[in-house]
């Protein structure tokens, strides 16, 4: 199995997710800012990856720190937080690690220096192991809800690509699969950067599931002939009320299934559900560069000077959500009390 | 302007869409299965130009007749208009520019041998002018559709370079631009084949019209932001209910536009009425090869073996558009009604 990740001694090994499916290559990141570049750039990408990443990034802030003593140290994590928050900025996941990592900081700033480093270093490992056990127990919950002969139309890429386990949404898929269930897989290209084709599409293939690539606007064909069984996909960031952030064109699947009468579900850790936010609106979304959308693969698609706009993620609006799928349980409307009564479980 | 094809003396110069916008280079087809192959490997496309250019190719195939009569030029035109035919089959246009050049044929038959060649040739020519003014006269009906400070849609490419004149969708907004209204147009890049990359956006660019690039599972997100004022769309056939084949992506556009309450327009010349076809789903709708979705300009985009499916076109349901646009006017629900009162006018 593909591991996007490996921590040992302060080197963090980036496996180099832009060079999928051709090459298989990692990039070491030695410091704070390295891990944060790869973040950006999306070498390491995924929601609950970029989380995990963000945790190491921040043990390597901690190992280079050169602060006399814990509230130094505390300063140097929350610059390096910041610096680290700003490489993505809809994903919860990678603000949750940091400010877990600032937090225990905090909680253990009476210990001496060098064993605060130690508890914080054993604190990025225990994010990426705690993924590993909530991917499990997602994939637990998710595959329940896949039945034998399931047509499942997945966007983006939410495997072991995207986490440090199973993945969420391609986890469930993948469970469901090992459990005997026979299914097909529709896996959405996801322009611009095909995390779909180049990713999910090799996730499957090393699971040996069936599986069809498909260009992300023929969903609705797919649909109206009574190919589609149900959508399911990941999550960046969940508010309060279930709105979901997630990887642009998620929205539109949405609709479409909403418009058949099509489950669709979304698949994350409860850390992703950020109670500080009431609605989608409220989801800051990140626009990346024009560029992304006018080469592929290094090719230019379109005239020079051709302006694009990159909206890396949409909001869905918890009225189009059959059900939301976490560690802790399955929960569905309404959200706002279900959601709540989930993450206090 | 960009001429899509020029035709003189038996040579039909087809410009090489597949190399737009990079490059404009010409090929030269001196037959019927030069021309086909030029349809089929999509140098020429869209509908009304894909007619003109079937139009020219039974002219070749009247050129190249070694018969000695009516009867034996009459044969060679409709083994012609075969392998015409099963070059594309969903856009009408190819279809009934073959069984018209057959039709012209059948009732000229009486003439001299001579002088019914030269009378063919000018039926392909006819059919081409008659595209030049159809265009001008959809573009007018939809222009008219098109408010100042509209924010309009559209997929694929249906403008000069889909037809022999100003085009249909593309020509309703440049033709509203000329009127002086200032649009802002969202182009779909439209995969596999990126023709609004590569095409609609070198138009707009032309025609200084601005414009943006998106990729096709952008568009739900603009419309929930309030973004799009309307979508329209050209189209390949339109059945006698005014059920829609165009190109894929088209179908979900239409379900998202109706979920927000924007208007679906589709425009496109009355010939591409056909109404021997009741339903949608009589519509044959083409599957091309795999590989045009796996590789992007040459290059690869997912793991070796991957399978895909490429659906060259889908189906909009006549609920969901709010109106279609032809040469003759404009026909609004119930399209079994007012289609058919529009083609008698």
């Amino acid at each position: 199995m593909l591991r996007p990740l490996q921590w040992s001694k302060g080197n963090l090994k980036v496996l180099d997710q832009l060079k999928l499916p051709h090459a298989v290559t990692t990039v070491s990141s030695r410091s704070v800012k390295e891990t944060g570049e790869a973040i950006r750039n999306m070498q390491v990408r995924g929601a609950p990856a970029i989380g995990v990443a963000a945790g190491y990034g921040m043990a390597q802030a901690v190992l280079a720190s050169r602060a006399k003593d814990a509230s130094g140290l505390i300063r140097d994590l929350e610059k390096a937080g910041i610096f680290l928050k700003r490489t993505r900025p809809t994903a919860v996941n990678l603000a949750w690690a940091v400010d877990r990592m600032i937090a225990k900081a905090h909680r253990k700033r009476d210990h001496k220096l060098a064993s605060l480093k130690i508890l914080l270093v054993e604190e990025a490992q225990a994010i990426e192991e705690e993924d590993v056990r909530l991917c499990a127990a997602i994939a637990a919950h998710g595959s329940a809800l896949l039945r034998d002969g399931d047509q499942v139309l997945t966007h983006c890429n939410t495997g072991a690509l995207a986490t440090a386990g199973v993945g969420t949404a391609l986890g469930c898929i993948t469970t469901a699969a090992k459990q005997g269930k026979k299914l097909h897989v529709w896996v959405d290209e996801t322009r611009p950067y095909l995390q779909g084709a180049r990713l999910t599409a090799l996730e499957l293939k090393e699971a040996r599931i069936p599986h069809t690539l498909i260009t992300d606007s023929s969903a609705a064909a797919l649909m109206a002939a009574g190919k589609v069984s149900l959508v399911i996909v990941g999550a960046d960031r969940i508010t309060a009320h279930g709105d979901v952030a997630n990887k642009i064109g998620t929205y539109g699947l949405a609709v479409l299934a909403k418009h058949h009468s099509l489950p669709f579900y979304v698949a994350a850790p409860s850390s992703t559900v950020d109670l500080s936010l009431q609605h989608g609106a409220d989801i800051p979304i990140e626009e990346r560069s024009a560029d992304e959308i006018l080469f592929v693969q290094g090719k230019g698609i379109a005239p020079k000077g051709t302006k694009a706009l990159h909206l890396a993620f949409d909001v869905t609006p918890h009225s189009l959500i059959s059900a939301i799928i976490t560690e802790k349980g399955v929960a569905r409307a309404p959200y706002d009390l279900n959601l709540a009564k989930l993450l206090e479980s």
